[in-house]
């Protein structure tokens, strides 16, 4: 039920174009996915999401499978009916919240026991369970339990740790009952470019509908993220969609676009958003600021969202500080919006071939937003 | 530029239909307006309040003029650009909220001075000022600033709250500048009948475009309420829209609108969609429940509002649990729809001869709903 194609491919960088084929419609890659971690994209109405030109969304295992919990999503007639979204959706294995619990959580071969960050219960989750949870859930793409690899870590834990990601996999694969659904297998190996490129070649062996990078956008450096990204797309079949799990900002994005990259994932933009934190065509605007109590002008002329053609920066600035929902809602169409439309110039610069141009912009407006912000360069 | 027609009078109460024309467009009456505090009707975007049949809003002059600053507001060229909304706004004085600060402000005869919720500076208010913030903030109608007399009060302090509220009335008028704005008197008097037609007949004899009936909804008795109505409107000219200031429930206004009443505002619809409480042709519905947990049916099989038409009670639920923006959102879009169109259908009803018929089902709909939340009937 699900195919992919590539259309096209980069003469200078390893981007490409193409067509990812799921049951519930087509996914233009590259793309990016909009975090819909409890069943609803924060702030958005559905009618608002497809307005931002959102073509598949990304939802949480972990989140779900704890509330409302799978029976209630299953029973709705899965999370397309029960949300209202009618696009693809792809559901996470939850590897990722379930490792960061900590000193919650106790690792073995078996599975992964830890407590509940809502009621203090516990859990324990296999392979085979979260693979059985996710087809209650029933996204149009699924992905494989693992353990995501914590920064820093030895090279003997992450190779011990990647060789067990490496046995779910297989498990997570035999469990697998549905054959509507895509299963990705997802690649680690930490920050050791051996253990990626041996990783990415067992995984690749088991067999999967797509491959996921996991265990990146942790901690390490923007240039050990991309030296990684690259040790592992080596080893990746050209014929299947390419996932860098959680990444990231337009100009990671763009990186990893060009090193191979056709499907991403981030809570940045709906984050910064709730958080007053907008990307616009001129830099990162931080709505909260007195400089914008009296400007009447767009937040980004530049931008079509609904938010930009009718609202002024005084406005939203009034929201935020009024703590009005409504700031959270305008914000977040403008985001999303930035984003899938920065994708589609992404995609329009690998069709025109001008790829390396539209980089050099994104790196020229994440420099001007460093430098208001007085962030740390990436 | 303000009009008021008549165009059908009920046989058997003082029910009318009416044609209220302003600067932004006719508003049918009688009508309920939605309350939009901070310039923004909490959790709903403008396109979302237009799909509720909203079509005159209400906004809060105390609010605005802390916040963002009734110049901010005039500069963005009012409040209707300012908040994109294109059709009338009425303003209120700010004279509920000041005298809800109790102990925080002291009232002369020349006007109130009061500290700031927001950071405590002082402020004094004065019918003068109040009329020119409002004429800053540009809506369609504005209100005279007057004393809401507390409750309980005794007779002596209301009558003399009453007489100030009378002198601050000829203030206002006298201060007005604009001539597109409609400007509304306050007729006080507190719970005593003869003081009640005497504030009527005063304030009549000033000469508005219109009559507000403030200080009711304010802890008295429903039966105390209807007959407070019942002394005013008694007196008030026929070609001048009636406007019941903070009313109510559904059965509040429907008794409002037997008793002459055609305008109505009140939270009850927007706060209660935040706290989860839903009013439906079946009762009222807490969605936090956990009956509604696996109950796949729409909120309201009888509304066709956004929410009612693509999501289930499960899903509303989960969202009202997991703190989701998206809860206020859908709730708010259901609650105000219901009220709109509960407006709409009294409006069907006098037009068709059989309002005491939808009282008595909306009479029967309360004391469902009070019978399952425990409630004391009004």
């Amino acid at each position: 039920m699900h195919t992919f194609k590539v259309n096209k491919s980069d003469d200078s960088t390893n981007a490409r174009l193409g067509e990812f084929t799921t049951p519930h419609g087509v996914i233009n890659t590259p793309i990016f996915m909009p975090v819909g971690t409890n069943a609803t994209v924060k702030a958005m109405t559905v009618e608002n999401l497809h307005a931002t030109g959102a073509e598949v969304i990304l939802s949480n295992t972990y989140h779900l499978y704890l509330r409302p919990g799978s029976a209630v999503v299953k029973q709705a007639g899965g999370l397309h009916k029960f949300m209202g979204w009618n696009k693809p959706i792809l559901t996470d294995s939850g590897g990722f919240q379930v490792f960061s619990l900590g000193q919650l959580r106790k690792i073995s071969e078996e599975g992964v026991k830890f407590q509940s960050h809502l009621d203090g219960s516990y859990i324990f989750l296999t392979p085979e369970s979260v693979t059985g949870i996710q087809e209650d859930l029933g996204a149009d793409i699924i992905v494989c339990f693992d353990e995501c690899t914590p920064y820093p870590a030895t090279r003997a834990y992450t190779e011990s740790s990647m060789e067990m990601t490496h046995r779910w996999a297989k498990r997570c694969k035999d469990a697998k009952t549905r054959g509507d659904q895509a299963l990705f297998g997802i690649v680690q190996g930490g920050m050791f470019g051996e253990l990626r490129e041996q990783s990415a070649k067992e995984i690749v062996s088991i067999g999967f509908d797509g491959y996921a990078i996991g265990g990146l956008s942790v901690g390490e450096t923007k240039d050990m993220m991309r030296e990684m990204t690259e040790a592992v797309v080596e080893h990746l079949p050209k014929d299947k969609p390419r996932y860098l799990m959680g990444v990231g900002t337009p100009l990671d994005v763009v990186e990893g676009v060009m090193r191979g990259i056709d499907m991403f994932d981030c809570v940045m933009p709906t984050r910064n958003a709730r958080n007053g934190s907008l990307f616009t065509s001129n830099g990162k605007v931080v709505i909260k600021n007195a400089r914008y109590a009296n400007d009447y002008t767009p937040l980004d002329e530049n931008c079509g969202c609904g938010t930009c053609k009718n609202y002024t920066k005084a406005y939203l600035r009034h929201l935020y500080m009024a703590k009005e929902i409504l700031s959270p809602i305008l914000n977040t169409i403008h985001n999303l919006t930035y984003y899938l439309n920065l994708i589609k110039r992404i995609r329009e610069a690998i069709s025109g071939g001008d790829l390396n141009k539209l980089r050099d912009e994104i790196k020229e407006n994440e420099q001007a937003s460093l430098l208001l912000s007085g962030d740390k360069p990436g």
